[in-house]
């Protein structure tokens, strides 16, 4: 059976647990285009943005199995459109985790008035991402052809999501 | 006749014809979706990016009629396109200055190594920019519907659009 786990907002000391599940991801340059040499203040200072931004976590106990961020995607005309990211910790995926960020992401939203949720740069080789997004009523409204350079399948799109909520 | 204008790449002198034109374009909130309330500060922190970022102007002699800037459109994976932003100064509208900054600023991401260049939130209203990029080549990859509140309008779509370089 999976560790329970459940979705909340993160706390300054779940930093130590989020940096490797964000080295991770982006070192492996598969499924985010940030810099792979990041540095773990750049990092921290990226990713734990300060209210109305909001980051979770998803933790079983003291173990953060993934972790995701929002906020407004455009300020001044552009402020009633959500956007976000989320990161599974490899150990984790295929077990919820993703799911469960990403509804707490979209009730978080909906909640706090965002008339939709644009995710502006979906790899498109990462197919759980896509299939996940889709299950839970994203489309996609275009991909940027080839602005991902995937280490091992070359360049392949980007797709820009969206969710009417 | 109008004023000739040349493109050249923007001083720190030029500062103070610069944020009037962006301070018109902000506080009318027709055509970006920047922060109305933004302060001087902050716009010239935003729009005098460092290199390798590219701020230019075009200018009749002394006199700034218009600007822009110029950057990777995203870091790692995402480096070889290119994204950017323009604005002509209200009384030189017509003029060409946009064609000219545009053009200038596609030679720029060419020369660079771009394969691309992004322009992410085009307000699909304001359509001498969007006749303009699309006479250069520029296609639409999508729209986001509703995603800029225009004052006048109401919500607009904010179009994804693309040049292959």
């Amino acid at each position: 059976m999976p560790p329970a786990f459940a979705v909340r907002e993160a706390r300054e000391d779940d930093w130590p647990q989020i940096w490797p599940v964000i080295r991770d991801v982006i070192t492996g340059q598969q499924t985010f285009p940030y810099d792979p040499a990041m540095s773990e203040d750049d990092a921290r200072r990226g990713w734990l943005l300060a209210a109305p931004a909001r980051v979770t976590v998803a933790a079983a106990g003291g173990l953060v199995l993934g972790t995701a961020n929002m906020y407004a995607n455009r300020p001044g005309p552009g402020r009633h459109v959500a956007s976000g990211s989320l990161m599974a910790a490899r150990q984790a995926r295929g077990k919820g985790v993703g799911r469960a960020l990403t509804t707490d992401m979209i009730s978080w939203a909906r909640a706090s008035g965002f008339a939709a949720i644009q995710f502006s740069a979906v790899v498109e080789t990462n197919t759980p991402a896509v299939h996940l997004y889709e299950s839970l009523g994203f489309i996609t409204l275009g991909t940027a052809p080839g602005a991902f350079r995937h280490p091992v399948l070359g360049p392949v799109g980007l797709r820009i999501m969206w969710l009417d909520l």
